[in-house]
């Protein structure tokens, strides 16, 4: 405090503080036109018919549909070397090239690419829009066919095992029996899990990161608070904000800003911001965004609205809630991959309090108990959660000596050398 | 999933899920009438005029005031066995006796009372709503004299150490020269610790329980997201929503449910809850409160803002955020405590990750630096932050024998034996 402000001898009435700096910036004069990239999105489709209905978990029968995908690398002609990428709860299909919304570099390009550690100079990937997403798969923003609108809260609820089912129709329409790969974090780690669970034949190797077999209390309590954030939007309109209205930005962005937190570790958001205030030498006495963690967050928040659907929030978080791979299989999760024959490497971050090792053990202790090939690293990190997606040395080199030894074992050739 | 469920083959078109259901539950028809509390407390209340102003750390001079207050127990001939409980972010007064407002018992009946580790048989014990408050002291729901209308956004922003030195006009009012102790959680401890950097010779023992010296980066960012959900809400109306208007009720709700959860440990979490679900024997696929832990944190938030003011809750958080004890000090914080003759009583909890030990080591350690007598506890518990409320009878043995100890050497009388 300076000695200006100490010897002001102002009466009884304060500074008003700047409204328009006191509440996160969310454009609401921007209407959230729905993307053409619902449904009609700028990767590549497969569309199922009237006659190809997907069975969900909820007894629905989901017909029609679309999956949108995104592929990198040549399939080889024993069609060995795919290798299937999940994708997070607001991530999508643009893994490895730039968005077609936000105009940024692919979501995971530092783990997938020419020369990376999934290397696409010697892998086919695959990358697919979940089920209930908002980037060209069928979701809750996608036109219901029976009334020529948007789904809204009319779209069944769905599950991680139906994301899975539709992944499986998408392999099958590329004519590829067995998937070199399936790997993912956070909830791509749920899909992986899954995928080796009821296709064990299919997947040759997994590599689930940074993720948990069950949904826990505290993560279902986080969800449920960002659901709420949305549906205490009065812009919500019970989920029927679709069609040029405004939508829920402020409860979206709210709902973004509490999940970012948990993404994070105490510690990275000590060293990347600790007291630090937002370009000013001292506090303001206000509600504006005096320090700089303040102000990333609204930043995360405000950017957010502008790329996802809020009804897809919902309903993927709803989805991850449900997932519970050992009540799937009589409440013993190692009876999910009873005579498994998939390889198994297993990833989690020291710092990751979303999903701590602790649930990554459970994962290898099932795994164990039946006798499966799993090798599990624990990469020291202090980025928390979104470890998964940075730069973090330990994590390309277990990610590449585990594939490498896999590939060799499969007789999936090297990458030429110096072709680059 | 039932057998029924699995051969349902409906078609396409899921169960509408049930709006009534969906969202939490905040009764928005019931206007926020500003309680009587505000200006009226049902407790003792102390008034400043016009001629007491208090200077604020924003060099306003907040006049005329008041502040509300409680008392349990005698004081002595010699005044020397007066107690000051502070109480933390959504506290107020009654820590001993039942609240005005929802008729619960005193939120601090198991540290506070007769036979307690604070004994009031023993003890004169204060607890005064804090500056900024909503339940008697003046705070954003009071009257502004200029306007004859709530404060709202007018209402100066204040900070930890204004909420100390309104108190000691309180102390100084009730005639106390030196307080035994001082003594609170979370809030309360930082008020503790600004009691005795400011006024080490007025506080003979001072008692600061799962709280820190700072503010850190994670716990301004849950507090940005409270105040973002709270600014929100339309009904929030830029902090104008007093006088009959509903108020931000949902958006209040919301913030309340983001930081119950840090409240608790997710070992806690889990033990209470786990992925039990409520009041059904299997998921309904819609958005309805599946979980048990959904539906506690609804009504934590709900409940919640039938007894709180949405401004005090944006005040509060931030006077929390500013706090900085070493800043205040060159930024070393063992300059807070040069020459120090106060006891000390650090205690933090195992589980407790919003305040986690590490932040109480760092008072200890500076109290250390200019050789204190002080006294550190960490007390093994999974109930995460809110242990300090809970029982925990190592807390209560910590405190009994540190205040007992302290009570004989300041020739404080033992409570009568068996006079109960």
């Amino acid at each position: 405090m300076s000695e200006a402000q100490t010897r002001t001898g102002t009466p009884a009435g304060a500074p008003r503080p700047d409204d328009a700096d006191v509440v996160a910036e969310v454009a609401l004069e921007k209407p959230l036109a729905r993307s053409t990239e619902v449904d009609n999105p700028s990767s590549d489709v497969v569309r199922f018919t009237e006659s190809q209905p997907l069975r969900l978990d909820c007894g629905v029968d989901l017909a029609p549909y679309q999956i949108a995908y995104k592929t990198y690398g040549t399939l080889n002609a024993e069609k060995s070397n795919a290798v299937l990428v999940c994708h997070a709860l607001t991530g999508d299909q643009y893994v490895a090239s730039n968005h077609p919304v936000t105009g940024r570099p692919g979501w995971w390009e530092i783990m997938i690419g020419p020369g990376r550690p999934i290397d696409t100079d010697r892998f086919f990937v695959i990358s697919s829009n979940i089920l209930g997403g908002c980037m060209g798969s069928t979701g809750p923003a996608s036109i219901n066919p029976k009334t020529g609108r948007p789904w809204g809260l009319d779209f069944p609820v769905i599950t991680i095992r139906d994301m899975v089912e539709a992944q499986v129709r998408l392999v099958d329409h590329l004519g590829i029996r067995q998937l070199f790969s399936v790997l993912g974090g956070s909830m791509g780690g749920m899909q992986v899990l899954e995928w080796a669970a009821r296709y064990s034949a299919r997947v040759y190797t997994a590599i689930p990161i940074a993720t948990a077999a069950w949904h826990s209390a505290q993560n279902i309590a986080f969800h449920e608070v960002g659901r709420q954030a949305v549906m205490a939007d009065p812009d919500w309109q019970q989920g029927r904000y679709c069609d040029g209205a405004i939508g829920p930005r402020r409860g979206l962005s709210v709902a973004r800003m509490a999940a970012h937190i948990t993404y994070l570790s105490e510690e990275a958001l000590h060293r990347k911001f600790g007291r630090s205030l937002q370009d000013r030498t001292q506090k303001t006495f206000s509600f504006s965004a005096d320090f700089q963690v303040e102000s990333y967050l609204r930043h995360q928040g405000s950017s957010f609205v502008d790329r996802f659907d809020a009804n897809s929030y919902l309903y993927i978080t709803r989805a991850m809630d449900y997932f519970d791979l050992a009540a799937e299989h009589g409440d013993v999760l190692a009876n999910a991959f009873r005579n498994t024959t998939t390889r198994f490497c297993v990833v989690s971050f020291t710092s990751d309090w979303l999903y701590p090792t602790r649930e990554s053990k459970e994962i290898v202790q099932a795994l164990n108990a039946v006798a499966a090939n799993v090798s599990f690293v624990e990469v020291e990190s202090d980025k928390g959660h979104d470890a998964f997606l940075l730069n973090e040395p330990e994590l390309f080199a277990t990610v590449t000596g585990f594939v490498n030894a896999a590939a060799r074992k499969r007789g999936i050739g090297e990458p030429p050398k110096g072709g680059r």
